[in-house]
């Protein structure tokens, strides 16, 4: 089966923002066995999106829209759809009680140019939005060819395609491909490979795929079978020959993050813990707070990026910033000592670093970094060095700090 | 002039890869007053490259591909042009030298393979790549119609574009088009599209397009004129009726965030700022701390999530949690001016509220939200009612707080 992506929004063409959505589309397609012919971009214009789902279905069976759902004129993907398979646009009664609910809540009013979200083309499969306002369709023509239109922002379309599109395109495919996805953190992608590079090059099934998100490492493992159980049994070997190797970077598997994990964690093992920020600015303390569980077990969190804040709020002693510095080992460990002392925690987490672009120095340059950890009497304190911009150097510093956390409590 | 940028690269339908190059070109095409037909992404197929020229061409007098220039047989872009344009391919002395000279370096033997990134269609004007080691190239057929061959990595690519590829391009744009982005918070983009709709519809140059980002809604004012000067004087008295619908939800244009135009704002006018937040759990602060001059301003943040760290950080009254609720305007009130007194802060902003995707009841369900600002000894508190998940609410309410204090201190 063949399938071709296209993006509706001049927005694309512009340059103003990056088509992610192909490439997660695609991912999924090709687990699924689906091959995916094209991938294309097209303006908000009808005889250009006409134009494309003719050229489309000379090679495909199938059509992935992304974008053009929305409430404004220029929003044309499902009116093409309908016409391109000459069907009329109705109204979705389930749809339009979901958005007026919606518009109620918010205390507005539903428009008439809100409408048209909820219109699609007669018989077609109606796919909630869960994110959103927009619903998404699967609309099939009587030559046995299907467009599928989904929304644009990627966090409304991906649980769309997994939760609605996934199970109808499963149909289609008479083998099954399962992936168990092991998530890394502290080893480079390249690292990795090499480590793993044997299993990538020799196993054909399963397959084993290294590939970075963001600031972690994961490897898919993916085998195809006629059913689950089988692609299952394929996997554990391979998996558990994987976990030999790369045991202690290993810290979840599937879709999970980190601060989940440790959130899990700590709420588990009933382990109080208090932030103390400086370079980091909240940062840890917010991914922390993003696990739902997590209230059982966060006492406080303090951001303290002014030496005057440091020493009020965590008792961090004037010497110390004089002699070594806001940033330096023995200022991380007061700060994590102090904040666990101050809030009643068994767990006391800091950061101080130079995030940059300013402040660095021939000694002290950009990207040095401190993370403390207190726990049971003890602290914990690790030198970094990371290279980027600001927010990079911020993000792999939260990032380190929560791995230091799991490392400390895992046992 | 039209153009057609084209990907071709299967570890890109694969979904191995986002295709980031295609947003680069398009951004720089469009500064040129180039219009971008449709992007593409194909596979490493002779045929279907071919197809995808052929078809191209059609609308387009100039096509962009990106990858496909490597060693490996798989690499067929620059030979499947040559066959489009019925030339043969040479060898490209300099570009072998300095490919000779690479490999005598690492002291490698330049293989037969290898030479093969140093053919090009007779008569092509080749572009240097100072970052690697496939040449890329400028085919121009019989038929006026153009073909630039650029490498895949975005590394090599951007450096040959900029300095190859659009001094070259010039001579082909006799205008420009001037993009004026206006950035707005607090208003949805179908209900400023709606307030707007005229200018929308009626405007042809500068045209005015709507787009939401994340949680902003957008305006891109655009005008084409001969240079850029024209095209300014064109688009100043629409951005001034604009502005003068819009001007309470405009916070800045260009290339800017909520979270700088805030910071710079403090910074500029001296204020001293505190945090003390709740459900957003630090991402207030850490949003504040992003802006890279902030430590003039910022103070000290506070997360205190459970009640007790809201009594003993921020003086919040036992009875006032007792008797309204830790997610209530009381609360945000006694947070806000809490944190700015224990400061000793000019400004103090607070966050309370239900996160979800537990803890929401009848009377205060998920995504009920309150945001405090304390200044000059008065302290503003908005309730808010938001919509989506626990994330969602969690970054919504932090760029509402954010907008909260820049409509404070803005005057």
């Amino acid at each position: 089966m063949n399938a071709e992506i296209i993006a509706v929004g001049t927005e694309i063409l512009l340059g103003d923002i990056v088509n992610t959505n192909a490439q997660y589309i695609s991912r999924e397609l090709a687990n699924l066995g689906i091959n995916v012919y094209k991938q294309e971009v097209v303006g908000d214009n009808e005889e250009r999106v006409l134009e494309s789902f003719k050229n489309a279905f000379e090679n495909s069976d199938i059509i992935i829209t992304t974008g053009g759902l929305g409430p404004t004129p220029d929003d044309l993907t499902k009116e093409m759809a309908a016409k391109y398979f000459n069907k009329e646009l109705v109204l979705h009664k389930e749809s339009y009680e979901n958005l007026k609910k919606f518009f109620d809540k918010g205390g507005r009013e539903l428009v008439g140019s809100n409408e048209k979200q909820v219109y699609f083309p007669k018989d077609a499969i109606v796919l909630k939005n869960d994110h959103g306002t927009a619903p998404g369709a699967i609309i099939e023509g009587d030559n046995g060819k299907k467009i599928v239109v989904l929304p644009g922002p990627p966090r409304e379309m991906k649980p769309m395609f997994d939760n609605y599109v996934v199970p109808y395109l499963k149909q289609f495919t008479d083998s099954v491909l399962v992936s168990k996805v092991l998530r890394t953190f502290g080893i480079g992608e390249s690292r990795m490979a090499e480590v793993v590079n044997d299993l990538i090059v020799n196993q054909t099934n399963p397959t084993v795929a290294p590939y970075a998100k963001d600031i972690e490492a994961i490897l898919r493992i993916t085998a195809k079978a006629k059913n689950e159980k089988e692609a299952e049994e394929l996997i554990k070997p391979v998996e558990k020959e994987i976990r030999r190797r790369l045991e202690e970077y290993i810290y979840g598997e599937g879709e999970t993050s980190l601060e989940n994990v440790v959130g899990e964690l700590l709420v588990k093992k009933g382990i109080k813990i208090a932030t103390a920020e400086s370079c980091t600015g909240g940062m840890v303390a917010e991914k922390l707070i993003n696990y739902p569980g997590i209230s059982e077990s966060f006492l406080e969190g303090a951001v303290t990026y002014s030496n005057e804040a440091k020493m009020k709020r965590l008792g961090v002693k004037k010497e110390t910033l004089d002699k070594y510095g806001a940033v330096s080992k023995e200022t991380a460990r007061e700060m994590a000592e102090g904040i666990a002392k101050a809030a009643g925690a068994d767990l006391g987490v800091s950061t101080t670093g130079i995030a940059g672009p300013g402040g660095g120095t021939a000694e002290k340059p950009v990207g040095l970094v401190y993370i403390g950890v207190y726990y049971k009497g003890s602290c914990l304190v690790k030198e970094f060095n990371f290279t980027g911009d600001r927010n990079r150097v911020r993000v792999r510093t939260t990032m380190s700090a929560l791995d230091l956390v799991r490392r400390t409590i895992k046992e």
